[in-house]
């Protein structure tokens, strides 16, 4: 093995980032080393690109970004009781202390003393990566890589949709972003009713229906009434299911306006401020569910993402709008930053023969 | 069985209520005719008493009011099939209509074609009642009439309570009512962990500790600082279960700031307007349960709350802290709107020899 | 509307059953009259035709048979309240009195004065039928009729595949019947994982397989080896789920030993005797929890198997293997109780110009 | 620290344990040393002691026995994160690897490469001991130091009567040892309703009494009839719950008779070999739940029984029949051997001066 690599760098505290040669790190006692295959772009990673008052309060340059990742194992730490050299792994980012007492009722994902792969360790924008075993997800040897780098992301999907069963239920999906159109594929291959997906991006509203949704409701276009339109087609109940993705004002008050009595409000979005919420109408005499929810649950997420995607009914390939070099990675950022809104996930590959 | 009999009425729009003899009503079908023995005054009741706007746009004079209630079946429905007379029974005030797809989804509690006792239907406060079987409770022939009487407005605490599992679980109560109050015993009995109030009113947190919290917090006391002693006292983590009974911005607030992470919180005060809620911090980021919780279950809670009474653990007799005769009627509501909140439930008996 | 109609009746004690004319029934106050579009044969209606010991000492002779149904309503009893003339109903055939503490404890279905639709009441095969509105269900107007009979019987694969979320998860289902078939398409449909398939009759596996079966295993061809295969397709852990649709001894210890360590047995298939049971190692030190299935929850199951249906995952007409007039209900039983077992559902119409 | 220990071994092949001096262990470097405050005998250890033939096939010699215990820690490894010196611990005999996939199901207490302290592992019986930090839990200071040696046979009965909610439902417990025992005290502690007991030994029934139980029935008196008596005592309809903790024939077969519909079966109890079971009559029409239990749930278990603790409603006193020094530890096995049952749980303390 080389004892350098390249990786993408926050070198210092300020926006941008940098490709530079570092060394290839150890693997501790119970790590692994992957080799990288593909490491993919998160929401996350643009803000400490553009070095938002959040990063500049957590990141602790010099760091290596990225956290959504796939790649082989090539080394193991002494400890590591299941992985072995050559198994094709996947990373859950959120890296628990399994001891607390939040990891212990069941919470790791959340746990008190959470480390962030990428954020608070090194990260997978590299050739080589340090993966923690108990983060460590094992797939199936032929899964597509590119599909493989994101499941972290997707796993956000799977939890806000499953965190109750969605099946023969109907589902109202606020938003249009990459959670917003995997979410729709996520309820449509566990055999959700009828699903609304309400958005702002014809072109991404199309990939939600490419993924399985049934009704769109664009809000930028004019007469578009979300509630009206989604009480009508539910013979004025409302849906079963409301999973909001934007952390929106309008959308959270359009979802709980939306929901059924005994419904349940997946919320994932995440808003810059405060919420006003119709507690008495929109909750309490609803008998509404309003569930947080925050990465994915350690491991029950995991095990339906990969049942879902071992049966063949669901297929992200929609969301994965790039496949580009690692070396390319400026071109990655930049087509998030874009104004049209037309890019999904950003897949990068060390190797670009492996695109 | 005498044709007439007393009952209280709102005889016409406006405040007051008079006492007027009026005839004793008919059992339908599938319904039971009460001779009643306890009735007991709803914060519901006193608003139609003052006849706010609420009020004016529901209510139908001329109507018996009431709706909390325990008697002995004298007369039974044709159609009638389990009841018979001779039995103690309570009534569950939530009517259902036990088809429409709210009450088919397990919701009978808040039907959507939901009527309610003594408000949309001939009510309580008079020497007989007709009871539809649908809504009507056997008791235990030997339970305490006044207890009986109050099952409805004990079951909203013990729903709330128990709308997951609370045994072993810290508890946070915000609220001194008598919903409050009975909610602090409701736990006790169920085997919660500690258990922390915070209320306004000294007299009432005393009621409070008799039915078991551990801990008082009067906020109307200089210093007191609700979050700062809860966490302290949780290592940092935060309690397991919130249970907030009194809908005031403060409470919600500062219940979602000592919740601890994945914990649950049962939603049963009703603001008058929106509230603000940190959505991403109090509810997203702690996977954090919100839970509406309206009436009682139908029947869940009604099994849980006899069985806890049968226990003898249960024992909400502090509450009630007037037992007078129905012909006290406007004794009961002055003590009910008086400044110094010593009123918990007033209990109203149509046969003075009953108290 | 014609006063006589054609009805299939058991006339007599005895085996057999016989087309006679008899008297359109009247709906009571909260029942409705509906003109059957579709009936199909249960495999207790084969029980009643050939009169076995339960037959004897249950049914009471002259009785219209048959529970499986769907038309339109014609006429409506006086206090139906959401049901209107015009509507596409199919029927639960479990009658519940809705006010026994099983039924306030949400097992309608299981009521302890259950009726059962053509068993205990004047059944379907006939041109009308009386359908209580508590049984009722409105389908959407254009589900095929022969599936709108069937909801039933597929209603029991979708209470035992989903009496827990089975999305993602691993699952073996036991039994090639209609209702084994059937519950591989609902698992399917739901978002299951791999699915495996154990059965005797390769027409009907073949059946299962365009339902959605991974792996068929059929036990009467020498070297199968059911146990072995599953632990090792599934790394030696076992399956998530086992639906065991049989009743065997054989599949009951089977199924408990391709169980992973705390997974969900959903036990639906009815032996005729005791069964022996490893407790120790295939319950207690797996931390398995097995459910007993029986019919379909009102109305949790009915509303997954609607929403499935419309999601258009599920489709259950590969199991519907004969469409028959009514008249030729002997074939319809002989077509059961042949021994090539080519028979899935018979679906039977009384206008034949309807099929 | 001296070097050297006073230990229980089982020091060769055979029936009998010895007392030897040994070196007092490290910890490694995600473990803990413990000084043992008291140590109790489980009925493993009984069984180790007269070395039957699961022993002679699991037990490596020589061994220091012993899982039961609860010290203060001395020295803490170099990875240990939250324990730190004077912490006053018991341990989970239940050691998971954490990263199998039965681990990430939530089921670490039966995981796949389960190790079981004093079994796989150096035990307790001792002056001093290793715990590793994964199976450590830090009590409050003041516990009664004989109550929390014993915290993981209790936590059997915390698990087996909390798998699901308890508060408000009748309950039989089949079983009159500590487990059957215990259980009693917890399900009265979180609210159950009726709680009836199956026993046969006067002086441990009322034990049962003492921990709460209503109604007790000695299957060795003449005349009594378990099945009639308690569904007599619940106008037929049964139990919503039967914690079966002895694994006999007729214990599970009495339980499955007087659960109700719907109703949960917990089976704690190991049978010796097979067991019939009425499947089709006491689970399928039913809609019962059986429950596999095995260990405690980690740690949903726990934190429910320091809470219960906590709580001042759940005392296990009476379980503690025998307190005695390390040093008399064939007193102890003597004791549970005797056949007049009189035995509970027999707690050991290195230094005679604590009891």
């Amino acid at each position: 093995m080389s004892e350098k690599m390249r990786a993408i760098l926050k070198a210092q505290a300020g926006p941008g980032l940098e490709m530079h040669m570092v060394d290839i790190p150890e693997p501790g006692p119970r790590e692994v080393l992957i080799k990288v295959k593909a490491t993919s772009i998160c929401g996350t990673d643009r803000h400490v690109y553009h070095w938002d008052d959040w990063s500049a309060s957590r990141i602790k340059p010099p760091l290596v970004l990225g956290h959504e990742v796939c790649g082989h194992v090539v080394q193991i730490g002494r400890d590591v009781t299941l992985l072995k050299e050559g198994d094709f792994v996947s990373a859950e980012s959120h890296i628990p202390c399994t001891v607390c007492p939040v990891c212990r009722s069941g919470q790791q994902h959340i746990c008190a003393n959470l480390k962030i792969l990428g954020i608070d360790t090194r990260g997978t924008f590299a050739e080589y990566a340090v993966i923690p075993e108990v983060v460590a997800w094992k797939n199936d040897p032929d899964l597509d890589p590119a599909i493989a780098a994101i499941l972290e992301p997707l796993g956000n999907a799977v939890y806000t949709a499953l965190a109750e069963p969605i099946t023969g239920q109907s589902v109202a999906v606020f938003g249009d972003g990459p959670a917003g159109i995997n979410v729709v594929g996520v309820a449509r291959a566990s055999g959700a009713g009828r699903i609304f997906q309400v958005g702002k991006y014809p072109f991404r509203l199309d990939l939600g229906r490419q993924m399985g949704s049934d009704v769109c409701l664009n809000i930028t276009e004019p007469g578009t009434d979300v509630v009206g339109t989604i009480l009508d087609a539910t013979e004025g109940i409302g849906v079963d299911v409301v999973l909001e993705m934007t952390g929106s004002q309008q959308a959270v008050s359009e979802g709980l306006q939306v929901l059924r009595k005994g419904g349940r409000f997946s919320a994932f979005g995440l808003p810059a401020g405060p919420i006003q919420m119709d507690l008495a109408n929109g909750i309490v005499f609803k008998g509404a569910r309003i569930l947080g929810i925050n990465g994915r649950l350690m491991w029950e997420t995991w095990f339906q993402m990969a049942g879902l995607l071992r049966s063949g009914k669901l297929d992200p390939s929609p969301v994965i709008t790039h496949r580009i070099p690692l070396d390319d990675f400026e071109q990655g950022f930049a087509a998030m930053d874009a104004a049209d809104r037309r890019a999904g996930k950003v897949v990068m590959y060390p190797d670009p023969a492996d695109i």
